[in-house]
């Protein structure tokens, strides 16, 4: 089973260091450390594992190291800054397998541009030697990048021309509409197997600048304190610890302190249930700093990240995920009242950004959500995102009316999707006045209001419920998993796209097609072929 | 050979009659008319051949039948509108021919709502019974949509329930993005085979109303009139003929007036040329009037319109496109002065929009192209879009420096992509002051100031030009083909995305991955499955 917890004094592939404001991070992946024994990450290389530690630090850095405000990224390697993603271990993965290492490579590029445009903390490229396809793609996920000019050193994908797929880690992506190269320039530089290194590389904007091997260390330190000084991230340490999750896993499922999920495996549906806070909570930006990563909206989305990343590469057939709440639908509104009236405080600030983060991760988790709404539930606030994250929403309309629902300004600007808008807001494009009207409603909503107002999919009767959600979550596990996650990859993202989904949409759904290519993935194809004897034999058929 | 010339007198699947300014054109697919003998076309569902003969009588509306206003689409079959694309037509085609199928219906759709959005020309669906899939994604392209109330008539996106793919031709998209279907609504609509109808489908904003059989062709007409009398289409005939265009087709190539491609199949490479107009040109719309379809921009880029569509379907194995053209650049210069002049004129204004809808297709078209600048070559305005359009352009930096570009108003805002930008402004998306400065230079640019403006990829000296050519083109030509559609398919549209690039980039890359995998077209796959005995049988790894 692959885990996704991990420490800086257990990582095997990089190097954190801290020196004031200014962090180092330094890639020096272990040959033989590899997630799998059947490849070894030559030249800095990277699998899975590599990007869960650098995964790791980032979050590291941003609640335990508020005094940083420059993150340095480079290499431990002589000559050598990153060789992208291991040729190897992609050649070896399942379909599955290679989809998910992107995707999670994908948010991890995208966690540091979060933290960049949200925390203030900048983060500087120094690539001390040849930077190719993955490793470029994480250069530029970073505010500037600089190359060292030593006539040898360049930066380059060349995973178009070399191995028959794309530069799908927000590559392709990065280059035209972060860095705007000129696109007839991109599309030269990305069928380019030796790179473009020195002053055309600066000319044509894939690096910011470069240097001789004699200024480098001292060109990458000013423009790291120059970062710095432009910075506006609040020196408001401590940081606090984030200790390991250790929930406890069985076969049927995992239990977190605030989350449990369970497997039914023959029916390829998993049960997910966030239990709201009980007791007393910190409404202080004191108390949640002595709280610290147990205060609960950090503790239980922690759990909630992690049990969603658990499944994604642990339990491939569970197609369908039924997710509930439990407990003080009152608690969860006082903590988001309290995120809210402190969300200038570093440290409430990263929490609302990593609640944020989590549950982007859930809009790009490629399993459908039905959310089931019950009496005793707590979908209110921050926890009703997870109604309106599901693909579709299920409320009892009890005879009594005591099932209810509630909004709060959580729900109101604080967690956008990825495509910039908040779930409200995605959910009622035909009508933004809506959104207005239902953030300004006071008190909670029953099951036909909720219905009513367009806050809920269903609200069957408890003479139907039971029945309606066994067909339901029965039929949708019985679709081919590929058509929903088609599906749901269009229908989750209405409305504009930015960057973030432009990388998700266009350039994964294109390399997730090239994946599936005998061109590429074929006996004779590139990425089969790539180092062994022979070239790839392609099918010439354009499509 | 697949040929995309027809006129209504030869229509086998469509009628198309006339009522002042209210157009007709009416479905009535014959079953054993398809392109191919292996199907049947029942229940009004299609082949591209149907759709060929759609995108026909838009374009003939448009240039013919200036006096119309609105278009009422609809159905000669008792009970069904249209059962959507023909399966069995999909389960027998090559994935190539698929995915070209679904790009050419989305084209035609998008053509319906270019000439909503800018001739003013108003579609009405009426839905005269059952309209499932792609029947409902052509009526999502029309302004309105009417359903019939007759208990039985629904509308439907069947195809991941049913098939196991996408609603592929913007269907998805649509609902969402244009119709603003709430997404969780979207979602169950879309996994329900047999759809929604009657008031729900109001309701849900799927259809704009419905009407009882006894009332529904009394509304259709109301709702017409009141589209024409809210429509802003100039009325002022009479319309031009579309002749046919007769090229000359011989193995290595087609030759048009001004469009001539030639094949070099062994190196999978074509060369394009485009041929300026010579002699005196029309000037007044009198005069253009007058020339009709042989007035040059029209007959051009028709000529090059239809030899992109023959290019696709008939030379799959053509992956790179040389692109040149020849003549009197000044001629051009003129005729782009004309068109700007006079772009208020009905037929002027039509031209205009067919020229920049054949531009969009050239960036839709998964095949490199390489515009290649030499002395003797017209690459000025329009023609020069040409070159923007290419994913490089070389121009050769001649000793005498007489070799030339040169830009016109038409290069600064006609002829936008579908990302809503120029292609000068998506060029320059790192620097929009710098389009308006070139837009601003006068006369020509020689090789040296088109490189160093950014207008031009690379301009090779004389000595280096054959071998450069050479070798760009043969390197290109021996890449892996997808990895060269998913590369040209993400750096051609940086910038926003708009419906329009969402349907080609988001759901068409997702549904060409489905179109690639074993759940779908695998011999168990749903496709496969679908009609015949026994259940599609599924690997249930979500991806």
């Amino acid at each position: 089973m692959i885990t996704f917890d991990t420490r800086p004094d257990q990582y095997k592939h990089w190097q954190l260091s801290f020196d004031g404001p200014v962090a180092t991070l330094s890639m020096d992946v272990r040959e033989d450390a590899g997630l799998s024994p059947d490849y070894k990450l030559k030249l800095n290389s990277y699998d899975l594992g590599v990007d869960i530690e650098l995964a790791d630090a980032i979050q590291r850095i941003r609640f335990e190291h508020p005094e940083v405000r420059t993150v340095i990224v480079t290499s431990l390697k002589e000559r050598i800054f990153c060789a992208g993603a291991n040729i190897m271990m992609l050649r070896g993965s399942s379909h599955g397998a290679k989809v998910n290492f992107c995707k999670f490579t994908n948010e991890t590029r995208l966690a540091i541009e979060d933290a960049s445009a949200h925390s203030g903390l900048k983060f500087l490229a120094a690539l001390n030697g040849i930077c190719a396809g993955g490793g470029y793609e994480l250069a530029l996920a970073c505010d500037e990048i600089v190359l060292v000019d030593d006539g040898n050193s360049a930066v380059s994908l060349p995973e178009a021309p070399l191995l028959g797929v794309l530069p799908g880690t927000g590559g392709l992506t990065r280059v035209v509409d972060k860095r705007r190269v000129r696109r007839d320039l991109a599309d030269f530089f990305s069928t380019l197997v030796e790179g473009v290194k020195g002053k055309r590389a600066v000319e044509w904007k894939l690096v910011d600048a470069v240097y001789p091997t004699s200024q480098f260390k001292d060109a990458v330190r000013k423009r790291a304190d120059a970062l710095t000084a432009a910075s506006d991230r609040q020196a408001a340490g401590p940081g606090i610890a984030l200790n390991p999750l250790n929930p406890t896993v069985a076969d049927g499922g995992y239990t977190y302190s605030a989350v449990t999920i369970t497997f039914s495996r023959g029916k390829r549906t998993a049960e997910l249930t966030v239990h709201a806070p009980t007791g007393p909570q910190p409404s202080t930006p004191q108390e949640i700093s002595s709280a610290g990563d147990q205060f609960w909206p950090l503790r239980a989305f922690r759990e909630l990240d992690d049990a969603l990343l658990r499944l994604r590469v642990n339990e491939p057939e569970i197609g369908t995920v039924v997710i509930r709440t439990e407990g003080d639908r009152d608690a969860v509104l006082a903590i988001d009242r309290t995120l809210v009236e402190h969300q200038s405080h570093w440290l409430v600030r990263e929490i609302v950004l990593f609640m944020k983060r989590t549950l982007k991760r859930m809009d790009l988790t490629a399993r459908t959500f039905f959310a089931l709404i019950e009496p005793g539930s707590a979908f209110a606030g921050s926890l009703f995102e997870l109604a309106l994250a599901a693909d579709r929403s299920y409320m009892l309309h009890d005879d009594n009316e005591e099932n209810v629902i509630a909004l709060s300004p959580m729900n109101g600007g604080p967690l956008p999707m990825s495509n910039g808008l908040t779930r409200l807001q995605t959910r009622f494009l035909h009508d933004a006045a809506k959104v207005d009207d239902l953030l300004a409603h006071t008190g909670p909503f029953n099951a036909a209001e909720a219905e009513e107002a367009g806050l809920v999919t269903f609200a069957p009767d408890e003479i139907d419920w039971d029945d309606e959600i066994r067909v339901a979550v029965e039929a949708r596990a019985a679709f081919s998993p590929d058509a929903m996650t088609g599906l749901e990859a269009n229908l989750r993202f209405a409305g504009p796209e930015t960057l973030e989904t432009k990388i998700f949409g266009r350039l994964t759904a294109w390399q997730n097609w090239i994946f599936q290519r005998p061109n590429a993935v074929g006996e004779k194809g590139a990425l089969k072929a790539y180092g062994e004897q022979g070239r790839p034999e392609f099918d010439w058929r354009r499509t």
